[in-house]
């Protein structure tokens, strides 16, 4: 009997009793509050932050670099295959716009440079052979020698020699450098979306050959001129040029993927990425060397590179319309829009008129009395069998 | 002796008044909506979406790998130091498969290449002095030059001599490549779940000397043939190796934390990444050069250098069970399951037959009546001092 | 007259009837349950979660390297130049600590190493003139030679000769790199909330000249000795440097950008990277080579390079207060204490004394009657037009 009663009450339908104030004050702030709510998410929630979408940030992305230009010191000629290091044409590469060789090193000994710590001296004394500065260039051998020019002395060491500080030449190769082209092939996909796009037009009749980027006209022609990217990312070429440094070149992918792919574009942005007022370590430079054989015996040009470094940094994010955060932000907008009742209610017993009528209407007022024999389970709770409630699904539909 | 009302009030438990329809229709009805919202958040959004957990993508990884294999031209034997560029093993590395060399340049003079703009000419006059073309080989001297094969003339440069389209000698590696084999170490490590995991056997046998990659039985095993990684993109070795292109290996490693680590495998896939039916800019090349002393005076052989490029991607999403997106799913639930009683309501209130009687019982009708003294305050809104009732906790505990 | 009942309805102001007990065990419960659900949002999701804020992860980042130092091994001195691979400066780098040199490899003929499969022979019979072992060093000419020391035979190939088990020698460079210093430039940008920072200090006092890293007193000197890092990383140096490794130097940028830019520090960790102990891939090795020409003819040096790699990661996570997931969390915190009620009412109706009063005047039953005529659409489902009640909107704000 009390399953059959469970059962039949687990059929009724229950639904709160509700107090109608017909107050048009009242009514006008409880839509009022409403139609704010509902502003809010329709507008900012679901129209502007596109909440209904589910999203992926970072793409997996490919990106293939190729810089074509020649440019000339005073002394020769230079092109790609020289200043582009490294010259695999990948994401991150620098192009080289000034040099310092030390031509023609070879191991033996010679004159500490002026700059390592404590390598001026005046007599052997002040040189402790088999000391190995970790700063300087090489093993010291115990003896003190001229400088390579004016009339110091520093103590010799035994590495490549000469060191750069005393032998080294600088070339700059920046004049043309502002002309060089550089094309950068992006292509990006978003696995959780299984979509795939490239920065690069699909034509066959040599546009790729002539064009040069433009946001607006030739938005999928990525050729750049290194002028150009320097000059957007705010610096000056000659200065960078001399001292070098590194450009990001960001392109980010924000894609509505409820929308077609054709909506999907590449935004380009330029960015000066190193520290460039930071005295001790700004510029950028690297050093290597090209290896000889003269006469049985290993000599290497040393070269101290100073160039602009270009990073190409891709990021984005993709937006599709996703059942779930759409359910999510759905069911916040319906709890807020419930705010709104909270607040009627606060002015209906505060502050109306006939607060003391209104609260006597919507509540209704127990009393503790004098028990009556304990609960007898969930279902028994009923005050008939036939009226019998099962409280536990009301209760979740009620929240 | 507000107060103390306020007091009391606040301990008083409320709750709403239900009405109880026994009409077993709407009673079906209501059950099957609650049944269906429960449905898809069990199965959904718990179950499939796994939305008690928190996720983080984009594992930190680190990818070490390894080419071996050697591969014969028509005039000599290359391996894996010649061919693979840059050596250091990192997950971006290219396998060349045609050079065209350029051997023994040197700073001189000599015909522009006739592909150049403008490079042709009939005399001297044609060819200006001091021009630099960003696109050309080098400075032209303002002479007017037989070119190195056939009877044209152009313009004469000076620069690295002879230039590459004249010289230039073709050989072709990627006869063997497709038994080149690959190793790629990878190990993952998400921070936010402080989880690590490679994608390497520990085995002491020696199966890693002799096994290939198997995605079924040999998964932890990744050694690639490099035929094998190009089949699986799609592509045509032969045609790949001439003209050179980027594949992608993209290891995915979604895991899902509340199981054992050894659930959590890598997935490969391969994917060809640079833009394939793009005439003016397909296929895949760079250029380096190896520089000599020749007699004191520097030569470069300049190679252009085909190749198939291996971007090893690693990307992966893990989720592990967390309290809050539980949670916010949960209330989601919950209120959307209450969307199911406001349906009903709507169908008590106006196709259920009785209808008029329902609406009486459900809403207390009130009209304003005369002014009857202003409000008092928060808690002096309660009919008298024992019924008082704090509305604000009450309010809150109503949405 | 519908039109205009359905208006006046639309402005009434609807709230829910409420029955108030007045019992202070079940108040105590309600509040408490109301009181732990509170704390639980208001310390773990809002305070130690920050649930109130947008989050960003993976930062645009950009990073420099500079290693400086000086070693010797047996023979020689060796530079930056010599040991750091490749040299221009990125985020990842290998320190070379070992080397195995082949010098003056040329084209030519030359016994196959032991260590290949099958490369042992008795008679020319056992070696197959054409052949080309993927895992051997070049092709075989047919001749059974001796081998480079011993008594053995192996076939002879056509390849770089002599081959490197056959002729290389080793050099030890790891006795001062415990003392390079590394240099880590990073930049990082989060493009969602325009915040740019760098880990360098930004004073011109010489301050980077003399300063190394530490956690607490120079956070802003990323000047890292080399020992330092693998100390940290758990590594044992000389060990690493024999075998070679990866290690990790991740910087972290977590940052709560609701507090000061000054608030957002890196951390710094260090990890070994690669499978420190599976047995047939473990270390750290890459092959590279100097080409030289000699007496017209081109010959090598290869050098087998053990090392350790510095893989610089840089990930992090911003935060910042965003009105949607605040909302979104507040909404979910409401319906949440909300559940408190549900376990109330249980309670109230289950194991009251009075559940049965309680239960008659919470619960208001109502019999299906005789059928009295069909509902007239939405608004019409009002007792009379002056009682008239929209139930739509009241629907929502009940949720």
């Amino acid at each position: 009997r009390l399953a059959r009663g469970c059962w039949s009450a687990f059929w009724d339908y229950e639904t709160p009793k509700v107090i109608v104030v017909k107050n048009r004050r009242l009514g006008v702030v409880y839509r009022a509050v409403q139609l704010l709510i509902l502003l809010y998410f329709v507008w900012y929630v679901f129209i502007v932050q596109k909440s209904y979408q589910d999203s992926e940030t970072g793409p997996e992305s490919s990106v293939i670099t190729k810089v074509k230009g020649v440019t000339s010191s005073e002394h020769k000629v230079w092109d790609v295959e020289e200043y582009v290091k490294p010259p695999e044409g990948g994401s991150v590469f620098s192009i080289i716009t000034k040099i310092e060789v030390t031509p023609l090193q070879t191991l033996g000994t010679c004159p500490e440079s002026m700059r390592v710590t404590n390598a001026t001296c005046d007599s052997d004394e002040d040189c402790v052979a088999g000391q190995l500065d970790m700063l300087g260039n090489g093993l010291r051998t115990g003896r003190c020698v001229p400088y390579y020019h004016g009339a110091s002395q520093t103590c010799e060491v035994s590495g490549w020699c000469p060191v750069e500080d005393g032998a080294s030449v600088s070339q700059f190769l920046g004049k043309m450098a502002p002309n060089f082209t550089i094309l950068i092939k992006n292509s990006i996909h978003y696995p959780k979306f299984q979509f795939s796009k490239g920065n690069i037009e699909n034509r066959k009749d040599g546009y790729l050959k002539r064009c040069t980027f433009h946001e607006v006209s030739d938005l999928y022609c990525p050729i750049f001129k290194l002028g150009f990217i320097v000059e957007q990312a705010g610096e000056n070429f000659t200065e960078l040029a001399h001292t070098g440094g590194v450009i990001g070149v960001i392109i980010n992918w924000d894609c509505d993927l409820d929308l077609s792919a054709s909506k999907c574009n590449p935004k380009y942005s330029f960015r000066r990425l190193d520290p460039k007022h930071i005295p001790a370590s700004s510029g950028y430079n690297f050093r290597f060397a090209k290896y000889y054989k003269v006469n049985g015996s290993t000599a290497r040009t040393l070269i101290k590179a100073y160039g602009i470094r270009i990073d190409v940094i891709v990021h984005g994010q993709a937006g599709k319309f996703s059942l779930i955060p759409t359910i999510i932000n759905l069911a916040t907008a319906l709890t807020s829009i419930g705010v709104g009742s909270f607040l009627c209610d606060w002015i209906l017993l505060t502050f109306m008129n006939k607060n003391k009528v209104y609260s006597h209407k919507k509540f209704d007022k127990m009393v503790d009395a004098p028990e009556q024999g304990a609960g007898q389970g969930l279902c028994a709770s009923k005050p008939s069998q036939q009226d019998s409630v099962l409280t536990d699904p009301r209760g979740l539909a009620q929240l």
